[in-house]
């Protein structure tokens, strides 16, 4: 009930992944039931691996998300997350507050044996394909050790999830060498080449978007500003050439003609593709969404969902920390 | 001597520079004599206010920042500091090795009285003129003291050169609510908001580009990893072009006529036009250029250096710092 055009991108997003798999799939929708009761209606659709579960409350965008599994207990959000945590769904999607949802998945569903810190992955693309950057704000500051565990969640998640064989992994830093950076990348550094993750070292600014790595390490602050900075670069190339409309006829014509090719130059950046980003080391499938998520998004979100809950992403995490735990 | 193009751009730089203000710039060029006089020989440039000053060796972009002043004291870079400290130049100008000249500077001029610590403006353009990206990568990591002093160096700085009336400072973070973020940005917020300073509160990644601040404030870290990620968007753009020229004569012929657009488009992100970012809190003028500096970034950054010595920025900061001291 959290999203920007919630319940509706919801339950439509739900409806055609009801319908697409048929078989697989069963779906709750947590909300005001009467509500989404009436959407289902109107679309006629009476899926019999679809159940509504009521929930009065709704979690805003305003409210301070350490506060939420309290002051509203009985939201759509908080009432989904329990669903898992009593094992009656294998994951929780949302579309709803991130830092609610990121702090109440990791209060209720706790975190997967031996991460000492979940973290949000976001998807970009890259010259190459798409890299996975995290931490992108699940916290705002970071030490070495969490580091190491993003990196090892990170490369679990896209060589299950995008088949990348051993996936590259590079430190955000601002230069190349071992000795640059604050103390947190010197002693994260140390950490990585040491692990029997497939470490490349740091990674500048501007290796980013040149693929260089398929997994990006860094703190939830840097991480959060840099994926506004990038979603805001696609603003600006937009509002640039809406004020080349402006300058007349001919100038107009031209912008109709060059708004697709940017469409394909930026179309990349928009998320809605990938629908959400995982919430990595919490002890439950949990995938966030935009605000703005589409039906298509929320699509998506489901069937990666699903994806994480079938290739069983959680349980490798899991094996493969016990395994390599830090000293 | 340490850019890119070496001695080339410097020395076609300076004569442009001093060919057009030929009674108010003395321009010394530093570095290694006879090619340098080669340079100005095989241009017809025997111009008066030109003159040459031998420094044998070359800082490179390899050499460790913290040494060479040790390592190579007569190098181009350490002898046109020194003619700053000695009061024979205004100012200094350099392509070189970035984290070199800053370490140089501030050891042989010192600090501005009341700053604590000096920082490397970087210039972006937004929708709606240019802002001022404060620090770039002088230092990995600041204390808010520090950040308050940027706000008063870069809001002197932006008034003076870009004649902004009482520019807008904002704090870059990862919400706008003062209570979001980490320890220094908590402190450094209070701090602002306590100041005579027209600080307009946090600003996020995606407020950058829009213009919503003429300064933003954050760590050498954070802004140093974002200013390179800026620069890589441009090439990503680019890259994307022409690949799809590859696609077939049409594409070809799409491409060629869409690059003129796109360089209008992401042009301001080209700083050979702002010629060089200030190095702001070091006592004397002095200007940091791309290692990939053009002619005209030279001239660009010769003039940049004339106006902060004529308009007094150092001693507006020193008076600013003094009148509205920290407790």
């Amino acid at each position: 009930m959290g999203g920007d055009f919630a319940p509706n991108s919801e339950v439509l997003g739900a409806i055609d992944a009801a319908s697409e798999k048929p078989d697989t799939l069963e779906l709750y929708l947590v909300g005001k039931e009467s509500r989404i009761k009436e959407l289902l209606k109107e679309r006629n659709a009476f899926l019999e691996n679809i159940k509504v579960v009521d929930a009065p409350d709704v979690i805003s965008m305003e409210d301070s998300p350490t506060d939420t599994h309290k002051s509203k207990p009985n939201s759509s959000m908080n009432v989904a997350i329990n669903l898992v945590k009593d094992k009656k769904a294998d994951g929780a999607i949302s579309a709803g507050n991130t830092g609610a949802f990121t702090a109440n998945s990791i209060l209720k569903l706790g975190r997967i044996p031996g991460v000492g810190r979940p973290t949000i992955g976001a998807l970009f693309p890259t010259d190459k394909g798409t890299s996975l950057l995290c931490d992108v704000g699940a916290f705002v500051d970071c030490r070495a050790n969490h580091l190491y565990e993003f990196g090892v969640m990170g490369s679990i998640y896209m060589s299950h999830i995008f088949k990348i064989d051993k996936p590259k992994i590079g430190l955000l830093n601002v230069g190349e060498e071992k000795s640059k950076g604050n103390e947190v990348t010197i002693e994260a550094y140390k950490l990585l080449e040491n692990s029997k993750l497939n470490f490349i070292g740091n990674v500048e600014g501007s290796d980013l978007l040149k693929g260089k790595s398929d997994i990006v390490l860094c703190d939830g602050f840097t991480g959060n500003i840099l994926l506004k900075f990038g979603e805001s670069f696609v603003w600006l190339m937009k509002s640039k050439l809406i004020h080349m409309t402006e300058e007349g006829f001919f100038k107009k014509l031209w912008v109709g003609l060059i708004s697709e090719t940017m469409r394909n130059l930026v179309g990349g950046f928009d998320y809605q593709k990938h629908g959400g980003v995982p919430l990595l080391g919490v002890n439950g499938v949990c995938i966030v969404g935009h605000g703005k998520s589409s039906p298509l998004a929320i699509k998506n979100m489901i069937f990666r969902a699903e994806e994480m809950v079938s290739k069983e992403i959680n349980k490798a995490i899991e094996e493969y920390l016990k395994l390599n735990p830090l000293n």
